[in-house]
C-alpha cells in the first residue's frame, strides 16, 4: 500500500472524530439569536481538510499520545482557522464570494454577522483551550494558550494578513512573501504541531525537531497552494482559477514562476522529512502529511 | 471627604498603573507592519475610563489581594473591551465615526485594518491571560480563561451585539433589552469582577455575592448610559447627543422614559450595595464605583 492510501486510511477516522467533536462544540441550545451559531456552524462544518486538527492529533501520536487527549485543542485550532477565513473573505479584506465552492459567510449572512461570527468562533476557540484542562495539566494548557494566542495575533496571522493587504497589487520581494506566509498561515500550522508536543510534555529535542518540521510543512503547503491556484481548474479548488493572480496578490508563482516554485516545494518537503529523522514509525502520518502538502491536486 | 473625592483619589494611581501596563503590553518592536500595532494602540491608549481593569483590581482588593497580582488579566479585559468597540464601530455594524471625541479606528486606519486591529487586540488579551500564570496558580488561570472567553462570545458580547443589530429600528420588549445589555456589556463587567475573585481563590459565598454585585452594576451602568445619551450634551459624552435614539437603537429611555429609567438605575445601585453587605471596608471602592455608575455626568 503506498503512502497515499495509508494516509487516506489514517485520515478517515480522525476527520470523522474531529467533525463529530466540532459538531458538539458548536451546538448551542439557545433561545436567541439563532443566526450567530448558525453562521458559526456554516463557517466551520462545511467541507474542509481539517488540516490543523489533524496535525495536532498526528503530533500527539508522534510524541506518544492519542487523539482523545488533544481533541479540544485540535478543535480550537480549526475554529481559529475558520475565524480567519471568515474575516479574510470580507469585502473590506479580500472580498471573496466563494469558499470551498459555497457562498462565503458574509455573502450568506451579511457583513455584520460575518464579523461577529468570526469573533465568536475566536472566543469559542479559547473556551476549548480551557476545556483542554480536563485532559492535561493546567500549566501545559497555559503554555498552549500562549502559543496559540501568539500565533493568531501580531506575531502571527493578523500581521500576515495586514502585510498581504498592504502589498496587494504590487510586486513583492521574496522576504516580504516569506513574511506574509510564515505569519498568515505558517504560524497557526506551527502552533498546531507544537501545541500537542507541549501538551504531551515532549522533551526539548523533540520540540525543536517538530518546530523545524512545522515550518517546512507550512512553506510546502503555501507554495503548493500558489501553484494550484495558478494551474488547477475552478471545480477542483473551489474558487476561480488564477483568482489570487487576478487580484495581483503576492504568490510564489508570481515571484519565481511555476517550475522554480515546484522545486522550492520539493526542498521544503525534504526539510520536513529530515526534521523527523529522530522519530519512529509513530511519526509516519506526519511524513505522509508532508508528502501530501506537496503532491496533492487541490 | 465625600465618596466622589475618595473614589477620585482611589482611581488616579490605579488608572496610571493600568495605563502604564497597557502601554507596555502594546509595545511591539517589530520591523513591519507598523500600522497594526499603531491601530491597536490608537484603539486602546486614548482616553477611556478603564472601568473593567479598575473593577478587576477593586475586586482583587476586596478579596484580599492587590493590583499587581491581577494586572495582566485586568489589562486583558481592557483589550477585549477595546476590541469590541473597534468592531462595533465598523460601517457594517453601528457605523460610528466618533468615539470619545476622536475618529473611530476604521475612519482613521480603514476598515480592513480596523477588523484586523480588533482581532489582534482580542488575541493579545489571551496572551495576557497566559501571562497571568506568573502571579496565579495555572488552574486558576484556566478558570479565568474560560470565564472571560465565555463572556466574549456566544454567551456574552457577540450575542448581545447580534441581538442589538437585529432589533435596530424596532420597538423592543423589556426582555429583549435586558438580553442585549446583560450580554453586550454586562457579561464582560461580570467577568471583570469575578476573574479576580477566582484568581484570589475567594470562597463560594464571596463569589456569589460578587456575581450579584456585578450583575446589578452592569445594569446600573447601562441604564445610566442610555439616560446620558438622551440628556447630556455632545462635548460631554464624546458623541452626538441622542445618537442612539436617532439610530433607533434599543434603550431604557426609549422603553420607559427618562424618569422611570432613573428609578431603575437607583434600584440597581441598591441591589449592588446590598450584595456587598458581607464585605468589609476593603470593598469600599466597589461601593463607590456602583454610586459612580449611576451618579456620573458622562
Amino acid at each position: 500500500m503506498d503512502w497515499r492510501a495509508r494516509l487516506e486510511e489514517y485520515l478517515r477516522p480522525r476527520r470523522a472524530h474531529v467533525d463529530k467533536a466540532l459538531e458538539k462544540y458548536l451546538f448551542y441550545n439557545l433561545p436567541s439569536p439563532r443566526i450567530l451559531p448558525d453562521a458559526m456552524r456554516y463557517a466551520t462544518l462545511s467541507a474542509g481538510k481539517r488540516l490543523r486538527p489533524i496535525l495536532c492529533i498526528a503530533a500527539a501520536e508522534a510524541t506518544g499520545g492519542e487523539a482523545e487527549q488533544v481533541l479540544p485543542t485540535a478543535c480550537a485550532l480549526e475554529l481559529i482557522h475558520a475565524f480567519s477565513l471568515v474575516h479574510d473573505d470580507l469585502p473590506a479584506m479580500d472580498n471573496d464570494h466563494l469558499r470551498r465552492g459555497q457562498p462565503t459567510v458574509w455573502v450568506k449572512y451579511g457583513e455584520a454577522m460575518a464579523i461577529l461570527a468570526g469573533d465568536a468562533l475566536f472566543a469559542r476557540a479559547f473556551e476549548l483551550i480551557a476545556e483542554q484542562a480536563r485532559y492535561s495539566p493546567p500549566e501545559r494548557v497555559v503554555q498552549t494558550l500562549r502559543l496559540i494566542a501568539e500565533a493568531s495575533g501580531v506575531h502571527g496571522m493578523c500581521s500576515g494578513q495586514v502585510e498581504d493587504i498592504l502589498n496587494e497589487g504590487q510586486a513583492v520581494s521574496e522576504a516580504t512573501l516569506r513574511f506574509i506566509h510564515t505569519h498568515k498561515t505558517g504560524a497557526l500550522i506551527r502552533a498546531s504541531v507544537l501545541s500537542s508536543a507541549l501538551l504531551m510534555d515532549a522533551d526539548e529535542p523533540a520540540l525543536s525537531a517538530l518546530d523545524a518540521y512545522s515550518r517546512a510543512l507550512g512553506l510546502a503547503f503555501q507554495i503548493t497552494d500558489d501553484i494550484l491556484d495558478e494551474t488547477a481548474p475552478t471545480e477542483q479548488i473551489g474558487k476561480p482559477a488564477g483568482s489570487d493572480r487576478a487580484q495581483r496578490k503576492a504568490t510564489y508563482t508570481a515571484l519565481f514562476g511555476v517550475e522554480t516554485a515546484r522545486a522550492h516545494a520539493q526542498q521544503a518537503l525534504q526539510d520536513a522529512l529530515n526534521a523527523l529523522q529522530g522519530f519512529d514509525e509513530r511519526a509516519e502520518p506526519l511524513r505522509w502529511l508532508a508528502r501530501y502538502a506537496v503532491e496533492r491536486e487541490k
